[in-house]
């Protein structure tokens, strides 16, 4: 655990008190909503940030289980200083209606019968899900949001919400997502359910108290597996290695990642989900346009180059729709030969545009703090011997008070070898731009490109250096290298 | 039937009297091989073209079976005056080895068991495929071939022919193929596979004394047929039309597809014939260039823009390492929506290509030959009238001796307008170029782009006018405007 974690956690239940409507006119008498927290609620209630998880995701999106060593789901974008900085926001993620991972699904026990509801539970839809969402939001007394974000199927619950609640929240996050299922969609989520109903043991999802359809189960995930990667990724992953005689990597890979779903999913909610997803249209049969007239948030829309399960013209679909009506859209395309999955894993590129969309990615998270430095009056070879030693470009010469008075880059040492100048005095930048600690990351980066330097000072009130922005760190950050 | 099919056709049957070697080292007692033949081959014999077909494609590429409404696999392009030209070509069609439509498969009569094979059916490679073609053209006599074609794994068997028969065809065409199975590909055909052996009645492959696999089998062609469309033909197909409550049309497409398919394949046949294509790898584990080097033929490399499960990379990287050997290689790309299946759809396109690198389209195949002409004298009202009636922007002039002395188009009669020109004779050009019903099409093509001009007059050893080719009909051929 690193200490940018939030640390060991715990998942919740809160179960409503009334029977839950649905869409279709149905209504489930009892509901449980299984959820988790990081962060804390401010005396304003203005800080509360809903996640809203993918197909197979749960409420456990960040920090640690007791006892486990892999952390939630999505433990990359939240915590202390991350996108989704617990300092400062209290974030909060529910595994969704017809889940299975604590939230009321088709597996869970139907209090009528003392049975699992299998296929008596009624289908739901995403706006089902997101207003059971609004339901336990306010049982947590949470009567507006700052922002809602989710990537995939979470893409399309915070999409309903900006449709379904318009006036609570600020700023609608979506990743890797579509405002309308498409047929292709359809049809990948459509042969996943054939894999698990044609298995016998389904045995029209009636198998809580016997065996579960575990073959078909696999080999639904297996055919989800393929859509989540891109053609290179899996070139790159496995080109045509071979396990054994019998079979190649990606053949291993795949049963693997099949068997292990087996282990915790209900094969009835795959059902629902899917489904839930199918059903999403947010044009309603006229025009996105139409379908998203009444929403108010600021959006950022994120799409991935290489995803082609949810391939970015669909992002752009909705971004033009936004744009119609007057919003503010922030569109970015992350750039990796990851697929679909990319939303989970270039932490790099999602942490920089999430956060720089949140405005508040600062100087401070990204400089270095500890810089070699040298003082006034110091000869040539005593800077140049100190950058080699120290493995940096870039000195900042410091006063006899401690403030920054100049800086001197290695470029400055070969200029001078270069005109036989002997002095560092003679080729020492006197007229140095610097940047404070609380400025925003996103000006700071805009005044390095204006002046054309690859390294900013950073310092306090007094002037005095606290620290370094380099070009490095921030594009370790935007982790642009993709593979 | 219309006039260009090849007719009525029957299926024929050859056994092979000796045992055949695989390149496992396994060999098979009999071998038997269905086969179909259109055209004549030549007094000397060469000019037989062979034709591989698809994963799930069989020896009836052209005509018609007795009593059958639908024609072969490929008859858009095989018949009299198509791109497999019968009136010209001796076209041989065989069902592979390991399939389940005539040839020996894992469905035969093992002799030593007198049982179908079964799983003990050894497992076959494209290479072997191409040996048994190889023996079986033994059989008609033929040493030589004009051309190899395929798409799709019929391509990689006529990469393959390349590589192990070099000397022993002129021409070889691969549409919508690759030389290397990559790990999507191979993803795909394993979910498939799962998909089989997971159906309880696939019982180990043992299931010819009981009930098929079809469930199985089914969803394995439901997949198979997601990835043989695009994206944007699901999306034109079927959009979000809905079949009736409990399901999508393009679900209703998959089911339907996925039912009629167990009619007619054998599900081991699957298993054996998708691991072949899985083992395909021209590279053999070092570089394409390598694999390629003793390849001696002339290429045609087809791809489709949108086939996203052979995509155009992977032909341009065979046309590459072709190229590093100096062959003479064309590639072509078809502009298409209708993705992998393109290959069989886009008929005006893939005759196009095919006519003109087999060298026999000619101009004859493509012009009009009822052609509204004026007569010598006419004045500028009578040209414009009969342009309006006639619907054309192009009118030969006629000397009374029938031959063409000159040519006015609508943009002359707008340029007399503009400068008040009152007579035909001072707009009219008299500059005219012409092509012959004999020239090649791509020669004709290549004339009209040199002058700029978009409809070339056809005339006859005394230079009377036979017809006029103009830019239109050729990008009718060429079905560029897709969908």
């Amino acid at each position: 655990m690193n200490e940018r974690s939030v640390g060991i956690v715990k998942t919740q239940f809160y179960t409503l008190k009334v029977p839950f409507f649905l869409n279709s006119g149905n209504f489930l008498e009892e509901v449980t909503v299984a959820y988790e927290t990081y962060g804390k609620l401010n005396s304003e209630k203005n800080n509360a940030i809903l996640i809203c998880h993918a197909l197979t995701g749960d409420a456990h999106a960040a920090g640690y289980h007791e006892g486990d060593e892999k952390p939630g789901w999505w433990d990359s974008t939240i915590g202390p200083g991350k996108a989704f900085d617990t300092d400062r926001y209290f974030v909060i993620c529910s595994n969704v209606l017809g889940g299975c991972q604590g939230t009321t699904g088709p597996s869970s026990i139907n209090p009528s019968t003392g049975m699992s509801y299998g296929l008596s539970f009624p289908q739901i839809t995403i706006e089902d899900m997101v207003n059971l969402q609004y339901e336990f939001l306010k049982h947590l007394g949470i009567s507006r949001l700052y922002a809602v974000a989710g990537g995939s199927m979470g893409g399309m619950q915070a999409l309903q919400w900006a449709v379904s609640f318009p006036e609570m929240m600020q700023k609608v996050i979506v990743l890797a997502s579509t405002a309308i299922s498409s047929p292709q969609q359809i049809a990948f989520n459509e042969v996943a359910r054939q894999a698990i109903m044609r298995d016998p043991k389904w045995n029209k999802g009636d198998y809580y108290d016997g065996e579960f359809p575990c073959e078909g189960l696999a080999l639904a995930r297996m055919i989800g597996h393929i859509t989540y990667l891109s053609d290179t990724a899996m070139q790159n992953k496995f080109g045509r290695d071979v396990k054994d005689e019998s079979m190649f990597q990606v053949e291993s890979y795949l049963h693997y990642q099949g068997d292990n779903f087996t282990k915790r999913f209900d094969p009835n909610s795959y059902l629902y989900l899917t489904k839930a997803v199918d059903l999403f249209d947010l044009s309603n049969g006229k025009s996105l346009e139409e379908g998203l007239k009444n929403v108010k948030a600021d959006f950022l829309i994120i799409s991935v180059s290489s995803d082609w399960l949810y391939p970015s013209y669909q992002s752009k679909e909705i971004v033009e729709a936004l744009t119609l009506h007057d919003l503010k859209v922030e569109y970015r395309e992350i750039v990796s030969h990851s697929g679909h999955d990319a939303f989970l894993l270039e932490k790099g590129q999602i942490n920089y545009h999430v956060s720089s969309f949140l405005e508040h990615l600062s100087v401070r998270n990204v400089m270095l703090s500890e810089v070699p430095t040298i003082d006034e009056g110091c000869s040539l070879e005593e800077a140049a011997q100190l950058m080699i030693s120290k493995n940096t470009t870039h000195l900042p010469i410091l006063s006899p008070s401690g403030r920054i008075s100049g800086i001197v880059t290695s470029w400055d040492i070969t200029r001078a070898v270069a005109n036989k100048i002997v002095s560092l005095e003679d080729v020492v930048s006197r007229d140095i731009v610097t940047t404070r600690q609380e400025e925003s990351l996103f000006v700071a980066a805009q005044l390095m490109e204006k002046y054309a330097i690859s390294a900013l000072p950073v310092v306090d009130e007094n002037g005095c250096l606290v620290g370094i922005l380099s070009s490095d760190n921030i594009s370790a950050l935007m982790g642009k290298k993709a593979d």
